[in-house]
């Protein structure tokens, strides 16, 4: 049973909206003799800062990318990565919903990362140490570059005159649908895409490699529709 | 007033979607001597199935990427493309707070296609003919290779051992959250950046090029952040 919680990071976007959650459920939120650290600081801090921690209680950090060495010398150590994107705007209902990643060398790490995850709100689910890399990588193509799409395709709205924001409700459908493929790819409409090349090499140059990336990409899952995952 | 459409392509994902939606608003949904004849075809069918249609009536086709050239010899012509995907799983409501993308090349045309976007409940916006192929790139890329993010993070989580459905609370935040980069790349953490460089050669080397490109693009935006649309 975790108790009392000390979030090292409470301030930040991550902390806050964790700590806040904790005390909703309550849990302790103190500085002193509690039964786990928890570390909501950046990445680059994490080893400075578990390293300051007076070694006894269950010391976890909340990184997505950061592997558990970080956490030396800390033997009672864990990693829970909420996959969620935070801002200060909003609370701890930011957490109701998302999945967490919980990694532990013993099946008692995992166990009370586990806890700590449902306890917050979370779904948990088990990743390897040594996996992290990937799935971390995963986690920011679905979630960074879903930013930098949008922007592509709202810049290119714009020099067309038309409002960006018509761009929303289509991409929250394409979502809601369940990430259905339709379009000029999926009705192998390769005029049209010849089209979108001629235009975007007109307009903004820059964007022809990525749109031929991703066009090969979305053609090869085309191909695999209803095999892939 | 337009009091009678002839729908031709009803039985398609968007022309069952219209029709259904213009039959709900009381229009009269109808084979012959209508107002508007409104073709809801494949893009490369609309010139031929256009040219078989009797002139008089409106004519109207709803491609994105399709100029009205296309409806020869109708002089009475517009486009409305409604920014939407479609499903078959869905009614008319899917209609329901989507844009739609008006071309016309007479204030009367765009008129009449304003006029049937709000009574199909859309929110018409108007699209020059010669900037639709940048429009339609835009909205491609927003929807189409949103799906292809999606399972190209899809398929590295799986690699992980990580569940794929966990991306999808993320990525709908992304887009409640208006759009707000998060992540290494925004936090100028380059060392994150290489580590998912590495897993991704190791693991799914014909990404690398996709991550790379998109990664440039998201820095270029964050050190435009604020300023970019």
């Amino acid at each position: 049973m975790i108790e009392s919680v000390n979030v090292i990071g409470a301030c930040g976007r991550v902390g806050g909206a964790l700590s806040a959650r904790l005390r909703e459920r309550g849990v302790d939120v103190r500085e002193e003799a509690v039964d786990l650290v928890l570390l909501c600081v950046p990445d680059r801090a994490i080893a400075e800062v578990a390293a300051s921690v007076e070694p006894g209680p269950w010391v976890g950090h909340t990184s997505g990318g950061t592997p558990l060495s970080a956490l030396e010398p800390h033997a009672r150590r864990f990693s829970l990565h909420p996959l969620q994107t935070f801002t200060h705007d909003r609370g701890p209902e930011q957490l109701d919903g998302a999945w967490a990643a919980v990694t532990g060398e013993t099946e008692e790490a995992v166990a009370v990362a586990g806890e700590l995850a449902r306890a917050l709100g979370l779904h948990p689910f088990p990743l390897a140490d040594e996996r992290r890399a990937l799935y971390h990588a995963g986690a920011a193509i679905a979630s960074n570059y879903l930013v930098t799409l949008r922007r592509i395709a709202g810049g290119l709205f714009a020099e067309a005159g038309a409002p960006p924001e018509a761009l929303d409700p289509l991409m929250r459908r394409v979502i809601d649908n369940g990430f259905q493929l339709t379009g000029p790819i999926e009705r192998g409409d390769w005029e049209t895409v010849e089209r979108h090349r001629t235009a975007i090499a007109e307009t903004a140059p820059h964007l022809l490699a990525t749109y031929d990336e991703l066009a090969r990409l979305t053609a090869g899952n085309r191909l695999l529709q209803g095999t892939s995952p």
